[in-house]
């Protein structure tokens, strides 16, 4: 009877992580015991090491899955369905099929020469300062991995980062695998009613001075901010960065969403606030700058001291990126610096184009009762969903955390899916993202409008 | 006095590593000695993390820039510069202009599901044996991050890996940093004159015996083998897998070559031997496959327990590759699935396309007076220059290792550049590659006679 019961304690183990045993074998109880003492031995041997444990949890594998299963309509994760730009595809068609073959081939690691040049070009003009292509700009597999070369290459276990809640997910994964010390703080609403922007969401200064000391490594900031939107001002920036300047430590800057910034609002690049670019590493993407997130080519930028780290993890885990695309990159760089400042240029025209789509979903969540934070960048709304609390039945849905039953109710009920933003805080401040709902509007009009009249019909029907 | 060596010594380390401080402040010595303090604080908190040390040289990163400054025919790193097969190259170009603009933003995490179907369906059949695309297969930023995440993921503080040198250059930086111990065997040539094969390198099979311990995690092979060619007999992998099936370890089998295997010879997958499976990743590129390095694109495949920690790095590192070329690469294999087994077959006629190729090059290496390797597989050939000492002036170079002096006094003075073996060596065995050179003939014929013509006629004016 024990023995029985191990076997099946054992065989749910095993099927729970996914090992296949066939059920036919479960009636040769003999042989299965033999086969799971076998199969258990290979396994606690090849089982994750310490440092990966407690981070191997994804909103994203988790609401992928989601999606592909109930098919709503997906207003979850950050990518355009329309089209990109066309001078960046087809420049992308040209590179595969180049008269020059070695447009296929390897190209040099720490960045294709035509990109790395382009990049110096447009981050010199814009900082007022030289950057050296060869050794102040790093190309990698996104800015997902120019994060994970940041915090890899500047972490020694102990090292503390200070984390602004609520964050793109990866940091703080990335920050404990190298050994480090996450420290979180979060941005609060000053108000959660009437009109609400991201300018309201702020930090406490106090708090924040607070958590500098003498093993703080850097900080990390978000600006334009995902999932909030806020754009950080100067004022707030030079706060950060005199404390970093104070406690000599790094600022990583995720500036990914560097040119989606709504007027009036202006983006503030904290690599040109006095005395902080020897400190700064900037971290942009190819795939936000040009609505082509499936091209996952990002870059760091900064001083050469700061940047040998990067290249070391770089050139150990994934070498060299993709020539094609960094030379199409290139192409669409060379011609969007050449119309900079005009009206027509990318970098510029983007924000105009999402700016009335911002409008149209801040309003149809109001109409169903929401309070949407109204973003001051980036491609993300934020809303308050509690009055709709009588409305949904969360009792249905088994997750710790109210956003995430919220979030799935409506996935399966309702058929609009959006990301539960606790994902975004660490665990003792997941209750602080709970009453929200994070929802992406770099849509199409129509799709936007799908989005309306289901809930605006759901609404209806209560 | 003191004080200006302080200086000039502290000026000295700040300018070797890259710090950039200008002759006109060296004249202000007060606010020099001033700035120095400031920045060399900067510095020593922001250096490289102990993990990291002693894995930053790359002999790619000095040998691109080597051939860059003195333009030789370049037969040192790995890549056809020739046109890669139009069906992949215009399944790219269709994908990047495609009427589906999801074709170019986020795709699934671990591998674009078309790609990985495509994956699946081509290696059940090799292996006889079900893949699930969805949990068996995990596509990465090249083979190279592959490796990547398969050591990191699988390496614990202490645990030892056995590499077989030479070996792919990053196999030991990536265990190292892990935290883990590389244990290294050598193959080794039965002859170094006559017509000799890859055949002919051999491991010692009482040395690599004795290398098992209850301390190992794993054994990384590489068949077909780079820089050698060797293709491992099934005797030779049967050896390896009792060995791993007695000490319960795992197996990483990097096959990034393995549809590049000369008449008579043919690629066996270690994880087709029986009980193997269960304890082997195997690793492919499709860069490697389709002749395109430069998309970068590879994969893991193996059991569903042990590629879970892959993906947890993975998650962590990169997250997702790019849509557009996994795309391209699926519709690749897609069509050479239909052909397999015809002679049209990519996987069969690009080994016959570069048998003539190796013929010429083995040639002309012995017209020089080197003794090659004629590799099983691959594209790399590797050969014995010493018969040439006499002609080179190895005294004019600095390196340690001779190979190293051999290869940069050949770009620089005759003009055609190989790459030094023993950077595929662990610090204890340099000397055993000391003698060779690699050179690469995935070369135009064009591009393989100029190297010939150059070195003869540099042979016949000795
Ligand atoms: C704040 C932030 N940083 C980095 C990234 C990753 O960018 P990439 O796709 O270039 O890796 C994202 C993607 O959503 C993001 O929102
Ligand atoms: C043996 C071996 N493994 C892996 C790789 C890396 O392949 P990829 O370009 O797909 O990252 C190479 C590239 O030269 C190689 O020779």
């Amino acid at each position: 009877m024990i023995r029985k019961k191990v076997i099946f304690t054992l065989f749910f183990m095993l099927s729970r992580i996914g090992i296949f045993i066939s059920t036919a074998k479960l009636q040769n109880s003999i042989s299965l015991s033999r086969n799971i003492r076998t199969v258990s031995a290979i396994m606690s041997k090849f089982e994750l090491p310490e440092r990966f444990k407690g981070n191997e949890k994804s909103v994203w594998v988790e609401y992928i899955q989601l999606a592909l299963k109930y098919k709503p309509l997906n207003l979850g994760q950050g990518f355009p369905d329309f089209y990109a730009p066309e001078n960046v595809t087809k420049a992308l068609a040209a590179a595969a099929t180049s008269e020059n073959p070695l447009l296929n081939q390897y190209t040099r690691g720490f960045g294709h020469p035509r990109l790395v040049n382009a990049l110096a070009k447009l981050y010199s003009k814009l900082l007022q300062r030289d950057l050296d292509p060869n050794n102040e700009i790093l190309v990698t597999a996104g800015a997902y991995e120019a994060l994970y070369a940041t915090l890899q290459g500047h972490t020694s276990p102990g090292d503390e980062w200070i984390i602004i809640e609520p964050f793109f997910d990866c940091y703080a994964p990335m920050v404990n695998t190298a050994g480090g010390i996450p420290r979180f703080i979060a941005l609060k609403p000053t108000k959660t009613t009437g009109k609400v922007t991201s300018a309201d969401w702020v930090f406490d200064r106090k708090e924040m001075e607070s958590l500098f000391n003498e093993k703080t490594k850097g900080i990390i900031i978000n600006t334009p901010h995902n999932p909030v939107g806020k754009v950080f001002t100067e004022d707030e920036l030079q706060f950060i960065a005199d404390l970093a300047k104070k406690w000599n430590v790094l600022v990583v800057s995720d500036e990914v969403y560097e040119w989606i910034v709504y007027e009036p609002y202006r983006h503030i690049r904290i690599a040109t606030l006095p005395g902080m670019y020897e400190r700064t590493i900037t971290i942009g993407s190819a795939g936000k700058t040009f609505s082509v997130t499936g091209w996952k080519t990002g870059w760091a930028y900064g001083p050469e001291n700061l940047l040998y780290n990067l290249k070391v993890v770089h050139q150990n885990a994934v070498y060299t990126c993709t020539t094609p695309i960094q030379e199409a990159v290139a192409v669409g760089f060379e011609e969007e610096i050449k119309k900079f400042g005009q009206p027509d240029c990318y970098f510029h025209s983007l924000a105009k184009e999402l700016l009335p789509k911002r409008e149209y979903m801040a309003k149809f969540l109001c109409d169903v009762g929401m309070t949407p934070v109204v973003p001051e960048g980036g491609y993300f709304m934020v809303a308050n969903w509690t009055a709709l609390a009588d409305k949904v039945r969360l009792q249905e849905e088994e997750d710790a955390n109210k956003d995430y039953r919220f979030t799935k109710w409506m996935t399966k009920n309702v058929g609009v899916q959006g990301i539960p933003p606790s994902a975004f805080y660490s665990d003792q401040h997941k209750h602080l993202g709970e009453d929200n709902v994070r929802y992406c509007f770099i849509k199409k009009d129509e799709n936007l409008k799908k989005a309306a009249d289901i809930l605006l019909k759901w609404k209806s029907q209560q």
